[in-house]
């Protein structure tokens, strides 16, 4: 892998409780004396803010689907770079809320590109970097809009059809079946402490077995 | 092709002289009753004015090498797809300063890539649109370099060793050999009105035989 450290990643639908599982399992490895690092994409880096505004803005509706998939691709490469990388390379427990997974989700099934056009220019900009392990949180996209929509005006993902939402869904599930042994699929209904000692009680045997 | 127009595209290394001969080409087109479209990369559209502004700014010297390689990529997508084209299809003749050999030249040779790992991020991006004819202003570095920084401030891509700028020249030339019937190469260190017309003879074939 990329250095003593190690990678996990969130990944899934809106309102699925990602960021709160991130902090939730952050504060439980801190606790437990474990150096944690917690980003996300796209936004971690001042590139990763400025394609953020650009792609989440409702305003950009000339903005090609092509474009779009290229500018989160840049974002993930300088995160790799400038963020993930050296926190592995230093040895932390690397938490990312989204990673390639959602390129794959939205960019390949949402906007109906070749899945593995969009994995090629993933492990391009990464340098084949994968997480070690993935915690897909697992919602049906009504519910998970619903809670989204409760928080803040729609951004431009949250805009887009139930079908494209189904569509994503389907291809998170398709890649943590692809891979069962480095997935932990969670059904998001549970409550968020449900959840977060499901991902604890992964997670530890994940440090036991790599450290 | 993409449609009724025509598609020429301007390549060469900093200070060959190419936007003096877009502007001339465009001149003696417009002159000779046809709709011309004169653009560029990177920066033609709203997007690609903010991603130039990140990859030409000396100050970013963070940004990853994949990381502005892919944001040229998103910069070329948004340009194909809002302006070359919708005016490919009304049938104009579309010159733009730079295209896909730039990324070629500047990411692949310059910053060592793999080529074919460029070429195919910009197939992608483009999807697989290629000019009917590019127009090679060949110059030696030294003589480039020194016209561009008679003219403002280096920015980054000026800033790099001649070194950089020779693996840059040697692969436009290299382009252009292994495809000479879709390559006019000019040794730009002729007068501007020597180039403008040698150019505006071989378009003269290209439409002559095009239209």
């Amino acid at each position: 892998m990329a250095g003593p450290g190690v990678f996990i990643a969130f990944e899934g639908g809106e309102g699925a409780g990602k960021s709160t599982q991130v902090a939730r399992l952050a504060a439980s490895l801190t606790d437990g004396g474990h150096s944690v690092r917690t980003t996300r994409e796209p936004g971690a880096t001042a590139l990763g803010t400025t394609v953020r505004s650009i792609v989440l803005d409702p305003a950009n509706t000339g903005l090609s689907a092509r474009a779009e998939a290229l500018l989160y691709a840049a974002d993930r490469a300088q995160h790799v770079h400038e963020v993930v990388r050296p926190a592995l390379a230093a040895g932390q427990v690397v938490l990312t809320d989204r990673f390639v997974d959602s390129s794959l989700a939205y960019q390949g099934a949402g906007r109906s590109f070749a899945e593995s056009d969009i994995r090629s220019i993933s492990h391009w900009a990464t340098e084949g970097l994968q997480p070690d392990l993935t915690v897909l949180l697992d919602l049906p996209p009504e519910t998970g809009l619903a809670r989204a929509r409760g928080r803040a005006a729609a951004d431009r993902l949250e805009a887009e059809s139930v079908d494209f939402h189904e569509r994503v869904r389907a291809t998170f599930r398709a890649l943590a079946a692809a891979e069962p042994g480095r997935y932990l699929v969670l059904d998001a209904t549970g409550t968020p402490d449900a959840l977060a000692a499901a991902v604890r009680d992964r997670v530890a045997v994940l440090l036991g077995a790599g450290w």
